[in-house]
């Protein structure tokens, strides 16, 4: 961590401390008691912004943007760590304007948005005033494979036409969210990466709607909410397309990296708190006699919980620094790493901190099961695991392929017969 | 299979497919839309009745009890054949009056209960008119150390005086449900494993006092419900214990075996049910040029799922047959074994269907997340696995220090040095 | 277990205690103070040839043959029973004439061989006066695709000449083995499957060239041995060919499925002896104030092992009783069912006892490593037990598609949007 | 890796590949056609020389002393991306005087060393003139609780007289090896750790009596070789001890922390190696029609080992940082962490290397299964997995207890019932 973003780090803590965990039971509680779901109870807002408005005060306002000239300029690398204290209380992202999927819409409109574009959208998102979306999975298709987007955009006397559905878009939900970036298919003739593009579309357009939530195990996590989306000809104007026809790949380069390592790391946040909350209760609970901690393989559970979480943590610090370093096109690799690593082992970790609970793991009384459905969900969300291992296998064959060195020694091996063999 | 029992398991197929499956997505949407959550709406309870007089009228109603004068008399063997088809659709056992858990009350009031209490708690349960709750875990204590339950019953003046409280009580929040067994300490000084008693208490007593629904993974699977429940000296009739004071573990035995086979048979239903939905998905879908099915890993996932399957019916088959040769006490181990086994496998094979669903499989369009949640929830219910493993193992351990012959040949190898090594 | 079986599994456990374990230790320090690694003491062949005649007195010779005119007429579950007892004392089934590989190399004599093979071949090996060996496996190709097979036999006036490479032809370098059953590739022109046969070869044969062991973690397993072999114009008169040419895989056909449900089945008694020694172990030592058995996650290892084994033992007895009712071809899936779980599994089971015996159990002083390098070796032979997934996945594939309840059944879930997803 | 070491491990990689790699074959080809198995061939002795001098020539001669005059002064970061390499080719650590156990030996003598033992056995170590063992493990008890240490040494008359017995002596066998540093218990009435001493004992001193070779995976690995000793009424003059009596276990704490990151970071480097044969075979077999690489999960079993290796080599850097800023003892818990971490995922690495290989894997014509047992050997050499699991989870509990602010925030979701849950 780089010395000018220690003292934001630990400004970060002292401000969830003093200013969001305070405010959380009852935050929660208004949702809980809220008539509508849907919508946020004014005392919810009246703390929400009382938050955010002490995190401006602070000076601690946009820093995800790296090294931009809006925000901190924090590098990847120092983000990341911020980004693991985010992920122990959810509500700590938004006070400090770090939620997703705002900092991404952000990210992306900051690097390739027209003058105009950032006048309408990205001005009010930096401030706090609106929220946003991005809408990129699609109920008929195996999306993870992006050549499958069927939503279709048709330019048509100087508008674009679009046609489709989207699902799990993230935030929709919220009333405040006033913009969307979706993923559109405009040329589907080009070659396979220049067939799709992004365009801004507002959440309140003709043509827009809204079919409903999506669950997650059972949650809708309204009033944020996971939306189900139909686009039925809505019309935007030609100059909603983000960067130009066909850059729908590129923008998502911007965006993914970034977005995956804050992500991991805010998932290794809940991994700690998983952990000590495991630890909290088997100190806290006997039976046959016994510390629950004590009992069984619980204490060698405890233990490759840590160790896991801090090989976890050191693997995406080196992607953020790839990030930095190497830019994030050639540090895709380390990024599809942790994208296929932390969050199918958050989820086991937060597993055995469930099992250690008994049945208050997976109720309501715990923030256990909720961080389990979040955690599940990751393994999907901007690709699923599968096809990260599959893009990382297929850089190593090809980096072996490519070595002339790893070739000739390993062939000495597979060709040899007889002594060789005990070369160990 | 017993010849008896094969045309029985074909007329329950017959039923499901003729009388259950048609009303399904009625009776679900109809629960959907209710308004108010925690009662059936009058179709649902058409639907419902209709098909338990169908099942009535072809003779397939109560043959749960094994063995019994009101049941069809059918072994645990027999039965659990029965159950693994009943897993497919989760209506299905209530149309046959055989859902838990009542089951486990019907079959503990007919083997120890009074005349008194079948005639005002059995009757009615038989005839399908009523429902009923099994209380035992309890929010503040490890409960799968029974010796920890701390809901106390005194005896005052010919009365029972109930204080404490008890939580996921599955089925409390049914307008229906009438009647709950409670797990009660009433003897603090006795032997550890005759402190407990069961006892009768109507859900509508003075003093029970229904806290809240408890969730898992965010959901609370209303009207049935997993109640949360206070009981404020709560006085019943002394004549509401059921066997004798003391007899709580007695009376647990009497239930707790076949429950877990026809939990566990179901159990292996649900992962028949998800391999299907993984198939039907991985061939149904289409990324970088294949079918689902045929990418990665997918084919070696639906096999070990398949292999696991197989191999987890025949182990319920095979403590279900323990059962009924043996008797409750003695096939415990072989129940302990697949209480251990079944859920955890079955929670893998859901989540990996989920994983090949994509993001549709963690939502309300997949029976999956409900399937998932319900299956992790067997974990802890009925005594975690952690604590059935140590049953196994320790009754494992005793079994080799009592065989002669087994030390005689592991000491002649551990104590053997040179040659005998290698006998491999 | 049939009642005419039972005696028959007595007998032979009261053979191996009276007749075969008092002679292990003997034995194997023979065989390690042999001067001539590759043949045998003459007071091993003693010993040996004193327990044969012990169990041809018992009339415990050749049980193995089901329904066999010339065996006991067991079938295969019967024999899978006695099976897991021989699997524990590694000198148990050559005493009864039951080694691999000569059992299935009987077998394929007796179903398909003439009378003149029978006559030279089968009638030395029934009485146990010589031994044979299966060349199937190629050090050049990946032979688990048999249609890689490139060992070559091209006919030329009356004989078969034959060319190629074998490697790991088990039992190959025993001095008593004489013949040798060998896979080549006949007509390479014909459909895949009819281009391979199986033709006897004598170990003494002309251009039959011994260079070398294999070994398996080190192990050679003299005299025993893996041999490596090179046939360098072989020929053998034209009658040697087994059944005729291009049936090769009819023959695998008759010899896999049995000996693969011997291989499981004395696997699983390995298995057991592995858990019995780090049971004993883990009750002889002490460390940090316990034994070592009650420290961690020992005894739910021993949990987790005893349920395996009864899982493992079950499916191989229905993959048995399948083979008898159903045939060898209809119970294949079965049979690759049992070979993909089996030996992986037990190799884990072992590891974990190993683990348990600290540095001696990867010692000589135990018979651990040796197990394991076996079991390893099986997740090979025959087929790695991904060939054996991928036939497993598209069977059931296949079952899923003919029929037209699951699919019925799955679509109605996938297909639905909204409450049916609650159907569980 | 600081810039002074770059070149060094240039250098090194330099040496490896044109000094070391190119007498290998030959080398192992001499060891396995050596008459007496316990020694070497004067050629071989030739080629080992003639790399070792290359290697002084080079200046790359004991730079394994972090921090030390007689060394390169290499921090142990430094050292670890060395050892990695060095990983690769099992001869190349001998050629720069760096091998097992030397390195820890001399490091010891280096610290705590006398003049005079300095000058006896130190200087011809650092000359790599002879050779030497470190005997800890003992065959009767479960030493890796180290209050189990049997072997005494008792004071008579100025000589320490030392009884017992020890086995896996690794390098004992070597001609070359003239001296032990033996663990022994000195004081058994002391307080638990200050019971043990560590004393110098010459290899050809009477009472010393070599047993034999003990095997791993039927490898005795001579003539290296890791022997049985018992040691019978050995006397070596009170100055042989080292540090003082008593203070067995802090010259541990020397030694072990070092020792094990080498060890690790070795292991990496032989994933790596594994990782690359499994790409190779990967590539170059066919079977069903497609290269071995492209069937099933292989290539997720590519990423998969790929994403380990990189989280494994990330925390192995990581503690030898924490040795090089906290010191050896505050470090423990990292080292821990990698040496309960490392060699367990590296096995499983390198057996689904083995897979890939088909039979070939497991035979001496692959490095594959030698790897296998060398890193199986170190699951429990220097204490097993479950002593460092405990080690690090006992010191996390603790950790959480003596942290306000992480009780605090655990408690708020332990303690709460109700709206709390949903904080996720």
């Amino acid at each position: 961590m780089s010395d000018k973003a220690k003292p934001l780090l630990n400004a970060v803590i002292k401000h969830i401390r003093e200013n969001v965990d305070p405010i959380s039971e009852e935050f929660h509680r208004l949702a809980d008691s809220n008539e509508n779901r849907w919508s946020y109870h004014p005392r919810q807002t009246e703390l929400m912004e009382g938050a955010k408005q002490k995190a401006r005060e602070s000076g601690l306002w946009n820093f995800f943007l790296p090294n931009a000239e809006t925000g901190e300029g924090l590098s990847n690398l120092d983000y990341a760590y911020i980004a693991a204290e985010l992920g122990k209380n959810p509500l700590a992202s938004e006070t400090l304007n770090c939620s997703a999927p705002d900092t991404g819409n952000m990210e992306v409109l900051e690097r390739v948005g027209t003058q105009q574009q950032k006048d309408t959208w990205l001005k009010p998102l930096l401030a706090g005033e609106i929220r946003s979306a991005f809408a990129m999975t699609e109920p008929d298709v195996a999306s993870s494979d992006a050549k499958n987007i069927s939503t279709s955009a048709v330019l048509e006397n100087g508008e674009w036409v679009i046609n489709g559905e989207k699902y799990y878009i993230s935030g929709a939900g919220d009333p405040r969210c006033k913009i969307m970036i979706v993923m559109v298919k405009t040329s589907p003739d080009a070659e396979a990466f220049r067939q799709q593009s992004q365009i801004l579309v507002p959440m309140d357009h003709p043509g827009v709607e809204i079919l409903g939530p999506m669950h997650v195990f059972g949650h809708d996590d309204a009033p944020h909410g996971h939306m189900h989306i139909k686009f039925t000809n809505v019309r935007v104007p030609e100059e909603n397309m983000l960067w130009g026809e066909g850059r729908g790949f590129e923008i998502s380069q911007v965006r993914l990296g970034p977005g995956r390592i804050h992500h991991c790391m805010r998932s290794i946040g809940q991994a700690e708190k998983a952990l000590d909350l495991m630890i909290e209760r088997g100190l806290s609970r006997v039976a046959f006699g016994k510390k629950i901690v004590d009992l069984g393989k619980n204490m060698e559970t405890i233990s490759r919980a840590k160790i896991e979480i801090e090989s976890m943590r050191l693997l995406v610090l080196k992607a953020a620094k790839a990030m930095d370093v190497l830019g994030n096109k050639e540090a895709r690799i380390w990024v599809s790493m942790i994208k296929a690593k932390v969050p199918e082992q958050v989820c086991d970790i937060i597993d055995q901190a469930m099992q250690v609970h008994g049945a208050t793991g997976i109720s309501q009384w715990s923030p256990l099961s909720g961080m389990y459905a979040q955690q599940r969900t990751l393994r999907y969300a901007d690709g699923p695991d599968e096809v990260h291992h599959h893009v990382i296998a297929r850089h190593e064959v090809k980096t072996y392929k490519d070595s002339n060195s790893r070739q000739t020694a390993a062939k000495a091996h597979t060709e040899a017969r007889g002594s060789a063999g005990f070369m160990g």
